[in-house]
């Protein structure tokens, strides 16, 4: 399967599956899984520590240690999926709703179309 | 839209366009990004923080509560994506090959029908 | 040596000392100690991650476990003084003002004798 | 008061007194407090956030910000110190040990006065 297709759903899905499999249900409350989370964004920290400011794309980097990267990136990403799933929270509309909500804080600067088109509006 | 079919590939395409529309590209470097992460992961912790264990659903919070952790959890999710993809890292296949790592190094025990059909399947 | 009286000053000094004498100067930038404390706060997570809600005083620990927890605390707070020192930042002297505005933010409440008192005093 | 003669054990006692006054003693669980503290580290990683990389001593910050930075530090060290008081850890005894630890872990290279001496010790 390409990653194009991952759904946050079917991520989603597969962490309960994989959960009820292992009877690992009782320990996902929604604080246990948070604190699960943070010790996964400490081994991403651990990653980035000592290496001062590091390029776009990683260029230095063997691809041994960008294949631990995204392997603690995706720890962070399941914990937080997961997590978002216990809470009752759809974390896909959450994120696109979010998007918008940011569209509206920090809205496009130098846009004169835009702005001159807003005088209109609101 | 629906946050089912949200996939990991359009939240990436709608964050790098937020960020060019602003010219914040030269802000998103890997370890910038990686802070910004940080920091929103410590405003889910501040939701989280003075409430004790909480129970599955968040049955007792109030909608407006509900909905700021689903923002706070958005923030996380949008920064790890763009961190992923400046890292050059496809977050939705390391997520997917991840589970896998996951499954084998915690097998399903005690599930001795699954043993003895493993022969005839895969 | 008692804990009693370890000052932040006398860590501080044993930072720099075992900076020095290793040539790991440096690598001690601002932001790498900082990701390096990230790296040590996710460890402490990790102890605690599984538990549900710990009472005071962990009484249900084994002593090993108690200990590395200690350890853990250890690497946050060593990194923690490194940091400061590195920041040019006294931290000794921040956090005894920190208290004192904390204490203008959140006034002891119902206290009508130290208010009454309060005009003779200060 | 002086930085340099703060002692963890008096800023414990603060903080302590601070809780008893306000009655806060029934939140600062263990898990609580950690949480609180990963909050205060997400405060300080948006300091430094967009910065990117950041020279010793802070030379270019305005004195405003290294305020706010050593707030936010202050706000850390405060709950790590009454995180590990209501852990019933010495956290100044922890350190001290961590730091020998540590010495043993990385010893120092290249000094053949304690390497041929090291022969007849232990």
């Amino acid at each position: 399967m390409s990653g194009e297709s991952v759904t946050l759903d079917l991520l989603k899905r597969k962490m309960e599956q994989f959960a009820e499999e292992r009877d690992w249900e009782k320990f996902h409350s929604p604080r246990n899984l948070f604190l699960a989370m943070v010790g996964e964004v400490g081994e991403v920290s651990e990653i980035f520590q000592w290496k001062g400011e590091v390029p776009k794309g990683l260029p230095d980097w063997k691809e041994e240690e960008k294949t631990h990267l995204g392997e603690e990136l995706s720890d962070v990403l399941l914990y937080l999926i997961r997590l978002s799933d216990i809470c009752g929270i759809d974390l896909g509309k959450a994120a696109l709703r979010k998007i918008q909500l940011n569209a509206i804080k920090y809205p496009v600067k130098g846009s004169s179309y835009n702005v001159s088109n807003t005088s209109n509006s609101s």
